[in-house]
């Protein structure tokens, strides 16, 4: 039997994990099974023992095989199907005029509701929550300065936490000058200035597609326009994509997530990440960068903000500690670039200041260290989850269901068959005590309606499992649904 | 001596008022003189005992003269005089583009220079602020939640303090629903959400004339245009300047203070700001209430807002704790009338939601009774500092000088000569270890140039004095300038 191409380009042991997936597609090897010894394998193959065993570690290091001692290797349950760069051809997208959908809200409101595992938000910090060492700093901080956070703080916020965050960004590269950044009221604060520092009502803003829904609420409130750009599920907005854009319409920015987009999980490479610098401001066209995730990256070592690669000033760097520590204490920041005059200004007539005692108390966060050991761990546990909740839709959803696999983040993006509008569905899991974020919310033309973001910001439980059952059981009816209608 | 006219319409108390008023300017009378006694002055004037003693009495009341036991009457330091609603006929005004002007920032920075006494900032919580009790509560909340902070809140607030802020409301006859409101980041995020429900870039917004800068900032930065109307320092905003207004230009909202306008203290009788409502109303025209000074009214009971005369939902009331209790912990919020929807969304996107802590601290604050306890100590020392700090400018400034007697809140309105441009001397003041809000930075289109605000808002000190004292210098000297010029 010819399995094996030695001259074939790939690794010996790469063919055979290749077919052993084969086999599976085929049903002649079914979730369960055990697989051949490597002794049988190696015979049949005509290969080295030490190859099937490496074929065999591989697959098992992928979460597709199980090895149980004195037995052998068993085939795991179904896999997750890796959602792939778009095949089908990005049509490109027109400036639109992003109107309020109450579907966003509805997303929202489940975050509140009793009894309902909410996988709609994003909410990395709900997987290992540093309540209890945030607290005891923040007691620490009010027995000796609860009297002054009764008054006003510094409009662009407390001075030493913003020289915290600029030495964290120095020892990125990135020279920043903590007297140019302004605290802000979480990262939504921070990205709303932004905006308002470089566009104005009716003015094209270029964003990711999918993109965060809060983004394109952000984009709404304004007044302006939202324009799509075609994104790839693996390193990010697509440059050729952009630079058409960029010829055919007038746009006055682009606020992007090149260091893990929510909620494709995409990571661009450094090199792509400065060409898009190098290219925006070729055209003068700002870029905000919405950092927030930017911390949460599962492989390697942090991305480099974009920031690092402005020689122009026009990169606005927004990021939070919201999706890494204390979504509740509402502290972002804002590195304005050349911006900074107006960012200082809209940040005062708009809030005036940001409360002090949180940002006291995390300032100590990160003078003690106890922030990134904090970060190390959770990178961890979101990893671990990342793959849990791969494994456990591909067990519960229709086959033909395809799963991101994030670089980092906190949510999986889910595309389910084309017929298939996730909307529909939203209600009735609700019902029955889970919610989601439907496709289409993160489109303001309405693409992605058979789409779902999945957050796996969550502490495991048995309820995340029931969970997902649930919301695979919704998968199969209204996939039936669709097919017969 | 022809001094009483017994057929003149004045009380004859009056007129010995009057009487000894002149008897002063002509400098018969010096401070510190003892007046002569109730017999002395009832024979010289051919006037009853009992009426030189209401006379007296009324002197006392005013602040001007002094009674000791067992010796009688003495005349007081030089007295303010007391800033008339402006004889000069209002010109009018154009609605314009609100300009940074830089000014704006130095009267900001100031407040955080060391060893500045700084009295150009509005914050009456300085006179008497609840940084105790407020620790306190923070410290029992935190003992209790503080695990719980770490986590988003509801973006539109903490359902339990929009229900205790209600039903204050509903104590004032005001139909408030809880579920309406939105807890912002202090009175001005709350300001900045109304006027993006109800207007947007290039809409005409009417103010007060002259007009808190932060308002004239927050239009701005929305790119919106200021339009002053005529405002009355006795009883606020004059309608019919208003109702001229109306008619010639296309004014998209209003943003009064119809409670304690800040810089003036004026405050409207109940009738005019129904009136002004239905004005509004009838016109289909949104009043955005900035109500922050509400609750430091100086007499009578708390003006009722302008909400509850409100008959088509088109009156956004915005205000906070940053007045009255804590101004560092940024909790305001709007009752958006009619706007709900919108509100809610705007905020939202553009800062997702609000710190829960303080929300929770100030909830308890509410409950326990304290806060209003906290307000009748806080209203009774701003009264007794306002009367302090007239007579100090009255004593150290040049004559020429009137003073606002304000209805409530924490600032003085001075009016200098008309050459003088306290714009001039700001630098000079800093330099000398004291700040002040110059005039100008009141009016978009450069008006009050010749007055200045000077908060009262303060512990009072030897500083407070000295301070005083050196504003009263600067305004010698630059008064001899101008004239000289």
């Amino acid at each position: 039997m010819k399995v094996l191409d030695r001259k074939a380009p790939d690794f010996l042991y790469q063919q055979i994990v290749d077919f052993i997936e084969k086999q599976q597609r085929d049903g002649l090897l079914k979730p369960g099974d055990k697989l051949p010894s490597l002794r049988k394998l190696s015979k049949q193959l005509e290969i080295s023992v030490p190859t099937v065993k490496q074929a065999y570690v591989e697959l098992e290091r992928q979460g597709r095989v199980c090895a149980r001692p004195q037995s052998g290797y068993y085939l795991k349950a179904q896999q997750a199907r890796t959602l792939q760069p778009r095949p089908n051809k990005w049509a490109g997208a027109k400036p639109v005029e992003v109107k309020c959908r109450s579907l966003i809200e509805q997303v929202y409101d489940a975050v509140h509701l009793p009894d309902t595992v909410a996988l709609g938000i994003s909410n990395p910090v709900h997987t290992h929550p540093p309540d209890k060492a945030l607290a005891r700093l923040m007691r620490s901080v009010i027995s000796r300065v609860a009297e002054k956070a009764v008054s006003y703080g510094p409009s662009n916020g407390c001075p030493k936490l913003r020289m915290q965050l600029a030495f964290r960004y120095q020892e990125q590269g990135v020279a920043v000058n903590y007297q140019d950044m302004v605290i802000t009221n979480g990262a939504q604060e921070a990205l709303s200035i932004a905006l308002q520092c470089v566009a104005e009502k009716g003015d094209v803003i270029a964003i990711e597609s999918p993109c965060f829904f809060g983004l394109i609420e952000l984009i709404e409130s304004l007044g302006m326009k939202a324009l799509e750009v075609y994104t790839c599920t693996e390193d990010g907005v697509s440059l050729s994509e952009l630079e058409k854009t960029l010829q055919q319409y007038n746009v006055k920015a682009c606020m992007f997530s090149t260091a893990i987009n929510n909620p494709l999980g995409s990571l661009m490479t450094e090199e792509k990440r400065q060409s898009l610098v190098a290219m925006l401001e070729k055209h003068n066209i700002p870029l905000i960068e919405d950092d927030a995730y930017g911390d949460l990256y599962f492989e390697g070592v942090r991305p480099k903000p974009a920031q690092l690669y402005s020689e122009k000033g026009l990169v606005l760097t927004c990021s939070s500690f919201s999706k890494t520590a204390a979504p509740g204490y509402r502290i972002g920041w804002l590195i304005p670039g050349k911006y900074e005059e107006q960012a200082k200004r809209i940040k005062r007539a708009q809030s005036c200041s940001t409360p002090m005692l949180q940002q006291w108390t995390l300032t100590e966060y990160l003078l003690t260290g106890e922030y990134d050991r904090h970060l190390t761990v959770l990178r961890k546990k979101l990893i671990y989850n990342s793959e849990r909740m791969r494994a456990l839709i591909a067990e519960h959803f229709p086959s033909e269901v395809c799963i991101s696999k994030p670089k980092g983040g906190s949510v999986l993006w889910v595309r389910c068959r084309s017929h298939v509008d996730t909307g529909d569905f939203f209600q009735e899991a609700i019902a029955q005590g889970v919610s989601f974020a439907p496709g289409r919310t993160f489109s303001p033309s309405g693409k992605y309606k058979n789409y779902m973001r999945i957050s796996f910001g969550v502490q495991w439980c048995e309820r995340v499992e029931e969970a997902i059952k649930t919301l695979g059981q919704l998968a199969f009816k209204y996939q039936e649904q669709a097919l017969s209608a």
